[in-house]
């Protein structure tokens, strides 16, 4: 049985459990919450031997979670890099990774991904299908529709905690796909590959057309439903389309039968998205869904900043997760230009964690403005060594102040030394 | 007579019509809005000698603007440093700078300022005030009431574009300070002297007992009064208390007395606040103040991420901007931990740029979001040459691209290689 399904028949369960310990919350309330598919807790038979081991709690009153993608290249795939950057996201707080490798031997990187994490792992297994149907020399022509449940079973295998699955990319919108009305067209790499594929052997997409046979393998090993946007907008010109909504109501759709079943899901979000949209795109999302966990790629809010996306998505990442998005999955500086270094990856996790966190406070979660508060009076009290002891980056905060410090290392800084205003209040006294 | 009195009677100045021109509308609606002061139109009748040099428009329906503070300090007074932290400033594509230096020769660290750059310069005089008391061994004891508005008059001769004073600090606001409900008191500079030098001598604050006085030199030399909020919250958790919102109807009053003589007036905002009281402390603003602009320092919406302030504020900003906020503030990453770099400063503008581009996106301003889509589309056409040459930060993106080349050098980047979501696409046809 699924989290979903023991939490239906009122069983608290020890992951539940563990959760809620970890974010202040009420198990009971949280159990209700995972069994109105409001909550997922990502897990995998496989892998979750101990209490804790790669588990991840998303969803309405959780803390918002931070995921990033790391993974090879077909130009970069040395696992040693790919596992540096696993080091560093864990490191620098993530919630989850998702290997996202496209480049060398996948199951090995998988693999030693899975080894070397305790987070949550998750993937999308479509990218496996399409690299091993490549290696014939055409992807689109040479994948065979059972390739992609395949892939699906060996990810659930090796103890992915949620996988990605392109289910909404229905045979339907390719018509209004090339009507041609969008800047940018498709961006997800999934959902390409499965709309040239439609096109090439003019089928249905298998992962929508054999949904309930997906549901079988995740059920089995109580892998979490990420359930792709496959038609996420890759231009703010593009975003809140009908192309867009209309696979949004399909994943609505497919949300309640995988419910059904018991499988848990999530439903993924954009994207590219100017900011006044955001609120009302995670509304319609929640609306559509009955309130399933949504994950949101950025948004990014503008599309000129190139080197800078890490910014651009915090930006919407921030007013997402305030309006209720419960996943932001980071955006690093080197998106639109080349595949991430483990720079980049830090830089990313950081730039995503200020966003939830401070949605986190938006939305009142627990705990989250204690933190403020116990920062700001070790600021007013010049308590610079509690200071770096609990803010989001204490490396990163003591190279600033040791690079300029004041002329007679005091307890202010070089900004305003003596005219530092808690030194001057406190010597008015 | 100033910009706003010529405007009331009916007269487009030529600065209007440079204005309008840059921002792409129309001259007379431009007037009425300066008529309303809704739009201020930043210049001094000792600098702007040409049509256009220091020259900033602000205001409803104009394109969010973004101000870079520079300046000495105690530690760190070199005059070439501050110079190449203006140049970087202005090619980052500030469209403002603020002069704040409180250490070395201040009025000479100005005078060079204004030489080197073609942007409008603010100013905080009162620091001058206080640097210059504090020679005497105690700012707060030697300063003189009539020595305020003598750095004012200084201030203006020198060919400021606009002057923050924190007229808005008065003698009523000591008794709910000293209550002590506020985690970090007062956290403006000019506003903790002011609270002091009042406590001290107990008298009113100079600056809002003569504010007559100070509107005749203002309105002398046509410079815009930016009304400072000594009172801003400088945590999380002082936001939209009582201290703040005092202050805030003082400023309104003033301003009112303000353009009635003619005086040009924008009103400053916090500082820290938590992304769910942003867009309220916005539109309160915009209410009180009937329509002012709104000049947001920030605003940063977790106070655990010192280091990364720039971000911090960039979502602060865009939130801000995005609800009605006319000018943003930069803030860079050294904030809360030492006097910015060169560095830093480039960093700070280009994330409060980003951030008030996103939300000038938002809020439909003109032409705006045609940079996006023009990028978008080079995107789409994997124009690399071209999206190089309108992004926000062209450096920047080669590097990135650069660094991590494809190993056919193709026309994909490194992170998807032959996968690219608009190869595949074309490829398949």
């Amino acid at each position: 049985m699924t989290q979903l399904l023991k939490a239906r028949e009122g069983t608290i369960t020890e992951e539940m459990r563990h959760i809620a310990q970890d974010e202040g919350c009420d198990a009971e309330a949280l159990r209700k919450k995972v069994a109105e598919g409001k909550v997922v807790i990502c897990t995998n038979r496989h892998r979750n031997t101990g209490k804790t081991y790669g588990l991840l709690g998303v969803g309405q009153g959780l803390r918002t979670k931070v995921n990033a993608n790391i993974g090879t290249s077909q130009d970069y795939h040395l696992i040693e890099e790919e596992l540096d950057k696993l080091r560093a996201a864990e490191k620098a707080g993530a919630d989850a990774v998702m290997d996202l490798s496209t480049g060398g031997d996948l199951r090995e990187i998988r693999r030693r991904v899975m080894e070397e994490t305790t987070l949550s792992v998750g993937s999308v297994p479509i990218y496996e299908a399409v690299v091993e149907a490549a290696k014939g020399g055409n992807a689109i022509k040479d994948m065979k529709a059972g390739n992609m449940l395949e892939a699906v079973r060996r990810h659930c295998e090796d103890g992915v905690g949620f996988v990605t699955v392109h289910c909404g990319a229905t045979r339907g919108l390719l018509k209004l796909i090339n009507d041609g009305k969008r800047v940018c067209g498709v961006v997800s790499r999934g959902g390409v590959f499965l709309i040239e594929w439609m096109a090439f052997h003019k089928r249905e997409n298998p992962l929508y057309e054999n949904f309930d046979e997906l549901l079988d393998i995740l059920k089995e090993y109580d892998v979490t439903l990420s359930l792709g946007d496959a038609m996420r907008p890759g231009a703010l010109a593009d975003a809140f389309d009908s192309i867009q909504v209309h696979e949004l109501n399909v994943l609505a759709e497919l949300c309640v039968r995988a419910r059904e079943k018991g499988v848990q899901t999530i439903i993924e979000g954009p994207g590219h998205v100017p900011i006044n949209q955001i609120a009302s795109q995670v509304q319609l999302q929640k609306e559509l869904c009955h309130g399933a966990p949504f994950y949101v790629l950025g948004p990014i809010v503008t599309d000129v900043a190139p080197g800078y996306d890490h910014i651009t998505s915090a930006i919407g990442g921030a007013i997402a997760a305030s309006a209720g998005a419960d996943f932001l999955c980071y955006v690093t500086p080197s998106e639109h230009l080349s595949l991430p270094t483990v720079q980049d990856v830090w830089d990313g996790v950081m730039a995503t964690r200020i966003a939830a966190h401070a949605a986190d406070i938006a939305k009142g979660v627990n705990r989250a403005m204690e933190w403020d508060r116990t920062m700001s009076q070790m600021r007013r009290d010049r308590n610079w060594e509690g200071q770096f002891a609990i803010c989001i980056d204490r490396e990163r905060a003591e190279s600033f102040r040791a690079t300029r410090p004041t002329s007679d290392n005091g307890d202010v800084c070089s900004m305003c030394g003596t005219f530092c205003v808690f030194k001057v209040t406190d010597d008015a006294g």
